[in-house]
Protein backbone atom coordinates (compact mmCIF):
# COMPACT_ATOMS: atom_id res chain seq x y z
CA UNK A 1 0.00 0.00 0.00
CA UNK A 2 2.65 2.20 0.16
CA UNK A 3 2.70 5.00 -2.21
CA UNK A 4 -1.20 5.61 -1.68
CA UNK A 5 -0.51 8.33 1.34
CA UNK A 6 -0.23 12.00 -0.52
CA UNK A 7 -1.41 10.71 -3.99
CA UNK A 8 -3.74 13.54 -5.25
CA UNK A 9 -7.56 12.27 -5.25
CA UNK A 10 -8.51 10.59 -8.39
CA UNK A 11 -10.10 13.61 -10.05
CA UNK A 12 -7.37 15.34 -9.74
CA UNK A 13 -5.66 13.63 -12.25
CA UNK A 14 -8.47 13.87 -14.66
CA UNK A 15 -8.36 16.29 -17.75
CA UNK A 16 -11.84 17.51 -17.06
CA UNK A 17 -11.33 18.65 -13.32
CA UNK A 18 -9.73 21.88 -13.82
CA UNK A 19 -12.97 22.45 -16.45
CA UNK A 20 -15.18 21.45 -13.85
CA UNK A 21 -14.22 23.24 -10.74
CA UNK A 22 -13.53 26.81 -13.14
CA UNK A 23 -17.25 26.08 -13.44
CA UNK A 24 -18.69 24.78 -10.20
CA UNK A 25 -17.21 27.78 -7.80
CA UNK A 26 -16.78 27.90 -4.33
CA UNK A 27 -19.48 25.37 -3.74
CA UNK A 28 -18.06 22.62 -6.02
CA UNK A 29 -21.15 21.69 -7.69
CA UNK A 30 -22.67 23.24 -10.97
CA UNK A 31 -26.20 24.54 -10.95
CA UNK A 32 -28.44 25.09 -13.87
CA UNK A 33 -27.26 28.46 -14.08
CA UNK A 34 -23.61 27.78 -13.92
CA UNK A 35 -24.63 24.95 -16.67
CA UNK A 36 -25.98 27.61 -19.13
CA UNK A 37 -22.96 29.61 -18.80
CA UNK A 38 -20.39 27.00 -19.95
CA UNK A 39 -22.70 25.72 -22.50
CA UNK A 40 -23.79 28.72 -24.21
CA UNK A 41 -19.65 29.69 -23.87
CA UNK A 42 -19.16 26.44 -25.44
CA UNK A 43 -21.21 27.10 -28.68
CA UNK A 44 -22.47 23.64 -28.42
CA UNK A 45 -25.45 25.10 -29.98
CA UNK A 46 -24.10 26.47 -33.17
CA UNK A 47 -25.61 29.89 -32.05
CA UNK A 48 -24.95 33.42 -30.51
CA UNK A 49 -27.91 32.69 -28.28
CA UNK A 50 -27.86 31.53 -24.49
CA UNK A 51 -28.15 27.92 -23.99
CA UNK A 52 -32.09 27.33 -22.83
CA UNK A 53 -31.61 27.44 -19.09
CA UNK A 54 -34.91 25.01 -18.93
CA UNK A 55 -32.56 22.31 -21.01
CA UNK A 56 -30.35 22.75 -18.55
CA UNK A 57 -32.23 22.19 -15.66
CA UNK A 58 -33.99 19.08 -17.45
CA UNK A 59 -30.30 17.50 -18.03
CA UNK A 60 -29.88 18.34 -14.21
CA UNK A 61 -32.70 16.65 -13.35
CA UNK A 62 -32.14 13.38 -15.47
CA UNK A 63 -28.78 12.84 -13.99
CA UNK A 64 -29.51 14.45 -10.41
CA UNK A 65 -29.70 11.31 -8.18
CA UNK A 66 -29.01 13.55 -4.81
CA UNK A 67 -31.52 15.96 -5.38
CA UNK A 68 -29.36 18.80 -4.74
CA UNK A 69 -30.19 20.50 -8.21
CA UNK A 70 -26.81 20.49 -8.51
CA UNK A 71 -24.31 18.51 -10.31
CA UNK A 72 -20.73 17.29 -8.57
CA UNK A 73 -17.93 15.68 -10.95
CA UNK A 74 -18.67 12.68 -11.97
CA UNK A 75 -22.37 13.80 -12.72
CA UNK A 76 -20.87 16.71 -14.64
CA UNK A 77 -18.93 14.01 -16.87
CA UNK A 78 -21.98 11.98 -17.27
CA UNK A 79 -24.16 15.09 -18.80
CA UNK A 80 -20.90 16.03 -21.27
CA UNK A 81 -21.05 12.57 -22.45
CA UNK A 82 -24.56 12.35 -22.89
CA UNK A 83 -24.32 15.87 -24.62
CA UNK A 84 -22.09 14.82 -27.14
CA UNK A 85 -24.34 11.55 -27.61
CA UNK A 86 -27.07 13.98 -28.25
CA UNK A 87 -25.38 16.40 -30.51
CA UNK A 88 -24.43 13.43 -32.69
CA UNK A 89 -27.75 12.18 -32.79
CA UNK A 90 -28.71 16.12 -33.90
CA UNK A 91 -26.10 16.07 -36.23
CA UNK A 92 -27.37 12.62 -38.10
CA UNK A 93 -30.91 14.47 -38.48
CA UNK A 94 -30.25 17.73 -39.41
CA UNK A 95 -29.70 15.93 -43.02
CA UNK A 96 -29.40 19.41 -45.05
CA UNK A 97 -26.47 20.45 -42.36
CA UNK A 98 -28.91 23.61 -41.62
CA UNK A 99 -27.67 23.47 -37.89
CA UNK A 100 -30.98 23.09 -37.00
CA UNK A 101 -33.72 20.47 -37.01
CA UNK A 102 -36.79 21.63 -39.56
CA UNK A 103 -40.05 19.91 -38.79
CA UNK A 104 -40.01 17.38 -41.61
CA UNK A 105 -36.34 16.31 -40.23
CA UNK A 106 -38.08 16.20 -36.30
CA UNK A 107 -40.43 14.05 -38.05
CA UNK A 108 -38.28 11.52 -39.22
CA UNK A 109 -36.15 11.55 -35.96
CA UNK A 110 -39.22 10.77 -33.56
CA UNK A 111 -39.97 7.89 -35.67
CA UNK A 112 -37.00 6.62 -36.13
CA UNK A 113 -36.28 6.82 -32.52
CA UNK A 114 -39.55 4.81 -31.77
CA UNK A 115 -42.11 6.93 -30.99
CA UNK A 116 -45.37 6.04 -32.34
CA UNK A 117 -47.20 9.93 -32.36
CA UNK A 118 -49.89 11.08 -34.06
CA UNK A 119 -49.49 13.96 -36.87
CA UNK A 120 -51.51 16.68 -34.71
CA UNK A 121 -49.43 15.35 -31.22
CA UNK A 122 -46.17 15.82 -33.53
CA UNK A 123 -47.30 19.10 -34.61
CA UNK A 124 -47.70 20.09 -31.15
CA UNK A 125 -44.56 19.76 -30.14
CA UNK A 126 -42.65 20.74 -32.93
CA UNK A 127 -44.57 23.86 -32.84
CA UNK A 128 -43.55 24.41 -28.89
CA UNK A 129 -39.89 23.92 -29.70
CA UNK A 130 -39.49 25.58 -32.93
CA UNK A 131 -38.01 29.22 -33.83
CA UNK A 132 -38.92 30.46 -36.63
CA UNK A 133 -39.63 27.22 -38.22
CA UNK A 134 -36.34 25.32 -36.86
CA UNK A 135 -35.29 23.21 -33.99
CA UNK A 136 -32.08 24.31 -32.35
CA UNK A 137 -30.06 22.25 -30.41
CA UNK A 138 -30.66 23.26 -26.72
CA UNK A 139 -34.37 22.89 -27.80
CA UNK A 140 -34.09 19.90 -29.48
CA UNK A 141 -32.32 17.98 -26.08
CA UNK A 142 -34.82 19.70 -24.04
CA UNK A 143 -37.67 18.01 -26.49
CA UNK A 144 -36.09 14.57 -26.61
CA UNK A 145 -35.60 14.47 -23.03
CA UNK A 146 -38.95 15.65 -21.88
CA UNK A 147 -40.31 12.85 -24.78
CA UNK A 148 -38.13 9.89 -23.04
CA UNK A 149 -39.00 10.63 -19.48
CA UNK A 150 -42.86 11.00 -20.12
CA UNK A 151 -42.85 7.76 -22.46
CA UNK A 152 -40.86 6.37 -19.86
CA UNK A 153 -43.47 7.53 -16.77
CA UNK A 154 -46.29 5.88 -19.17
CA UNK A 155 -44.81 2.54 -19.94
CA UNK A 156 -43.53 2.07 -16.12
CA UNK A 157 -47.66 2.28 -15.34
CA UNK A 158 -48.61 0.53 -18.45
CA UNK A 159 -47.72 -2.60 -17.13
CA UNK A 160 -49.88 -4.72 -19.00
CA UNK A 161 -48.89 -2.98 -22.31
CA UNK A 162 -52.39 -1.89 -22.96
CA UNK A 163 -51.44 1.42 -24.34
CA UNK A 164 -53.55 2.90 -21.97
CA UNK A 165 -53.09 4.32 -18.36
CA UNK A 166 -55.08 5.12 -15.57
CA UNK A 167 -53.61 8.15 -13.52
CA UNK A 168 -54.35 9.40 -10.23
CA UNK A 169 -54.36 13.32 -10.23
CA UNK A 170 -51.04 13.64 -7.71
CA UNK A 171 -49.33 11.27 -10.03
CA UNK A 172 -50.26 12.77 -13.34
CA UNK A 173 -48.95 16.33 -11.75
CA UNK A 174 -45.75 14.63 -10.20
CA UNK A 175 -45.05 12.76 -13.89
CA UNK A 176 -45.68 15.96 -15.58
CA UNK A 177 -44.44 18.80 -13.64
CA UNK A 178 -40.98 17.25 -12.59
CA UNK A 179 -39.88 18.12 -15.81
CA UNK B 1 -72.27 56.16 -40.97
CA UNK B 2 -70.70 59.44 -41.74
CA UNK B 3 -67.07 59.85 -40.40
CA UNK B 4 -66.27 56.42 -40.16
CA UNK B 5 -64.50 56.31 -43.23
CA UNK B 6 -60.97 57.56 -42.97
CA UNK B 7 -61.13 57.35 -39.18
CA UNK B 8 -57.72 54.89 -38.37
CA UNK B 9 -58.31 51.73 -37.21
CA UNK B 10 -59.18 51.38 -33.32
CA UNK B 11 -55.34 49.85 -32.92
CA UNK B 12 -53.59 52.95 -34.09
CA UNK B 13 -55.47 55.02 -30.91
CA UNK B 14 -54.54 52.85 -27.89
CA UNK B 15 -51.36 54.03 -26.29
CA UNK B 16 -49.96 50.39 -26.46
CA UNK B 17 -50.04 50.40 -30.43
CA UNK B 18 -46.72 51.94 -30.59
CA UNK B 19 -44.90 49.60 -28.03
CA UNK B 20 -46.28 46.93 -29.76
CA UNK B 21 -45.48 47.73 -33.51
CA UNK B 22 -41.28 48.48 -31.71
CA UNK B 23 -41.49 44.55 -30.43
CA UNK B 24 -43.08 42.93 -33.02
CA UNK B 25 -41.30 44.30 -35.55
CA UNK B 26 -41.52 43.94 -39.45
CA UNK B 27 -43.91 41.33 -39.14
CA UNK B 28 -46.05 42.75 -37.34
CA UNK B 29 -46.52 39.92 -34.75
CA UNK B 30 -44.55 39.02 -31.11
CA UNK B 31 -42.62 35.87 -31.16
CA UNK B 32 -41.47 34.26 -28.05
CA UNK B 33 -37.93 35.98 -28.22
CA UNK B 34 -39.20 39.13 -29.15
CA UNK B 35 -41.34 38.68 -26.14
CA UNK B 36 -38.69 37.79 -23.56
CA UNK B 37 -36.60 40.70 -25.19
CA UNK B 38 -39.28 43.07 -24.51
CA UNK B 39 -40.04 41.53 -20.85
CA UNK B 40 -36.13 41.31 -20.33
CA UNK B 41 -35.87 44.73 -20.55
CA UNK B 42 -39.52 45.75 -18.41
CA UNK B 43 -37.75 44.85 -15.57
CA UNK B 44 -40.63 42.74 -14.36
CA UNK B 45 -38.89 39.88 -12.54
CA UNK B 46 -36.60 42.88 -10.65
CA UNK B 47 -33.32 41.01 -11.41
CA UNK B 48 -30.81 41.24 -14.41
CA UNK B 49 -31.19 38.26 -15.73
CA UNK B 50 -33.00 37.74 -18.58
CA UNK B 51 -37.02 36.45 -18.55
CA UNK B 52 -37.40 32.56 -19.16
CA UNK B 53 -37.54 32.04 -22.90
CA UNK B 54 -39.50 29.04 -21.94
CA UNK B 55 -42.32 31.25 -19.86
CA UNK B 56 -42.68 33.36 -22.82
CA UNK B 57 -43.51 30.08 -24.84
CA UNK B 58 -45.71 28.61 -22.72
CA UNK B 59 -47.50 32.10 -22.29
CA UNK B 60 -47.94 32.47 -26.03
CA UNK B 61 -49.13 29.02 -26.40
CA UNK B 62 -52.32 29.92 -23.88
CA UNK B 63 -53.41 32.83 -26.17
CA UNK B 64 -52.28 31.59 -29.55
CA UNK B 65 -55.21 30.61 -30.53
CA UNK B 66 -54.57 30.90 -34.70
CA UNK B 67 -51.73 28.37 -33.80
CA UNK B 68 -48.60 30.47 -35.31
CA UNK B 69 -46.36 30.84 -32.35
CA UNK B 70 -47.08 34.16 -31.99
CA UNK B 71 -49.10 37.34 -31.02
CA UNK B 72 -50.74 39.80 -32.88
CA UNK B 73 -51.70 43.10 -30.71
CA UNK B 74 -55.21 41.58 -29.14
CA UNK B 75 -53.31 38.49 -27.93
CA UNK B 76 -50.68 40.70 -27.00
CA UNK B 77 -52.75 43.18 -24.87
CA UNK B 78 -54.40 40.05 -22.98
CA UNK B 79 -50.85 38.69 -22.42
CA UNK B 80 -49.52 42.12 -20.72
CA UNK B 81 -53.27 41.87 -18.44
CA UNK B 82 -52.75 38.55 -17.36
CA UNK B 83 -49.04 38.89 -16.55
CA UNK B 84 -50.36 41.76 -14.12
CA UNK B 85 -52.84 39.49 -12.59
CA UNK B 86 -49.58 36.76 -11.98
CA UNK B 87 -47.29 40.09 -10.74
CA UNK B 88 -49.74 40.47 -8.08
CA UNK B 89 -50.84 36.89 -7.26
CA UNK B 90 -46.63 36.57 -6.79
CA UNK B 91 -46.65 39.52 -4.42
CA UNK B 92 -49.50 38.48 -2.27
CA UNK B 93 -47.32 35.25 -2.08
CA UNK B 94 -43.94 36.66 -1.57
CA UNK B 95 -45.28 37.66 2.32
CA UNK B 96 -41.63 38.62 3.42
CA UNK B 97 -41.05 40.49 0.15
CA UNK B 98 -37.60 39.54 -0.67
CA UNK B 99 -38.68 39.50 -4.55
CA UNK B 100 -39.01 35.99 -4.90
CA UNK B 101 -41.34 32.86 -3.21
CA UNK B 102 -38.98 30.99 -1.47
CA UNK B 103 -40.60 27.39 -0.64
CA UNK B 104 -42.86 27.73 2.22
CA UNK B 105 -44.52 30.56 0.35
CA UNK B 106 -44.77 28.58 -2.55
CA UNK B 107 -46.78 25.82 -0.39
CA UNK B 108 -48.98 28.12 0.44
CA UNK B 109 -49.68 29.97 -2.72
CA UNK B 110 -50.38 26.62 -4.16
CA UNK B 111 -52.95 25.37 -1.82
CA UNK B 112 -54.65 29.17 -1.81
CA UNK B 113 -54.81 28.20 -5.52
CA UNK B 114 -56.98 25.23 -4.48
CA UNK B 115 -54.61 22.82 -5.50
CA UNK B 116 -54.53 19.26 -3.76
CA UNK B 117 -50.85 18.13 -4.07
CA UNK B 118 -48.70 15.67 -1.68
CA UNK B 119 -45.64 16.87 -0.25
CA UNK B 120 -43.42 14.63 -2.29
CA UNK B 121 -45.44 16.06 -5.80
CA UNK B 122 -45.12 19.90 -4.29
CA UNK B 123 -41.46 19.14 -3.66
CA UNK B 124 -40.68 18.02 -6.97
CA UNK B 125 -42.34 21.21 -8.05
CA UNK B 126 -40.59 23.43 -6.14
CA UNK B 127 -36.96 21.75 -6.94
CA UNK B 128 -37.77 22.18 -10.26
CA UNK B 129 -38.21 25.83 -10.45
CA UNK B 130 -36.08 27.39 -7.92
CA UNK B 131 -32.80 29.03 -8.32
CA UNK B 132 -31.09 28.42 -5.40
CA UNK B 133 -34.16 28.20 -2.95
CA UNK B 134 -36.07 30.97 -4.43
CA UNK B 135 -38.75 31.00 -7.79
CA UNK B 136 -38.53 34.02 -9.13
CA UNK B 137 -41.09 35.56 -11.08
CA UNK B 138 -40.98 34.33 -14.40
CA UNK B 139 -40.52 30.71 -13.03
CA UNK B 140 -43.47 31.29 -11.28
CA UNK B 141 -45.76 32.55 -13.86
CA UNK B 142 -44.24 29.23 -16.10
CA UNK B 143 -44.89 26.56 -13.21
CA UNK B 144 -48.52 28.16 -12.08
CA UNK B 145 -49.86 28.02 -16.21
CA UNK B 146 -47.97 24.42 -16.41
CA UNK B 147 -50.26 23.28 -12.97
CA UNK B 148 -53.63 24.88 -14.12
CA UNK B 149 -53.30 23.43 -17.78
CA UNK B 150 -52.42 20.10 -16.63
CA UNK B 151 -55.12 20.03 -14.01
CA UNK B 152 -57.59 21.63 -16.68
CA UNK B 153 -56.63 18.68 -18.80
CA UNK B 154 -57.31 16.08 -16.43
CA UNK B 155 -60.12 17.53 -15.10
CA UNK B 156 -61.83 17.86 -18.54
CA UNK B 157 -60.91 14.19 -18.84
CA UNK B 158 -62.29 13.36 -15.55
CA UNK B 159 -65.86 13.29 -16.00
CA UNK B 160 -66.69 11.15 -13.30
CA UNK B 161 -64.89 13.04 -10.31
CA UNK B 162 -63.00 10.04 -9.69
CA UNK B 163 -59.44 11.92 -9.22
CA UNK B 164 -58.80 8.95 -11.67
CA UNK B 165 -57.98 9.54 -15.77
CA UNK B 166 -57.03 6.78 -18.25
CA UNK B 167 -54.58 8.33 -20.25
CA UNK B 168 -54.05 6.91 -24.34
CA UNK B 169 -50.39 7.34 -24.44
CA UNK B 170 -50.87 9.85 -27.82
CA UNK B 171 -53.09 11.63 -25.45
CA UNK B 172 -50.65 11.76 -23.06
CA UNK B 173 -47.97 13.01 -24.96
CA UNK B 174 -50.16 15.67 -26.32
CA UNK B 175 -51.42 16.98 -23.13
CA UNK B 176 -47.82 17.11 -21.60
CA UNK B 177 -45.61 17.60 -24.41
CA UNK B 178 -47.46 20.79 -25.60
CA UNK B 179 -46.68 22.69 -22.24
CA1 LIG C 1 -21.77 26.13 -7.94
CA1 LIG D 1 -31.75 20.90 -40.96
CA1 LIG E 1 -40.34 35.75 -0.41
Amino acid sequence: YAGTYGAPPPAANDPMWGYFTAIAGQDGEVDAEELQKCLTQSGVTGTYAPFNLDTCRIMIGMLDRDFTGKMGFNEFKELFAALNGWKQNFMMFDQDRSGSVEPHEMNQAISAMGYRISPQTLNTIIKRYNKGGRIFFDDYVACCIKLRALTDSFRRRDTMHQGTVSFQYDDFILCTMAI
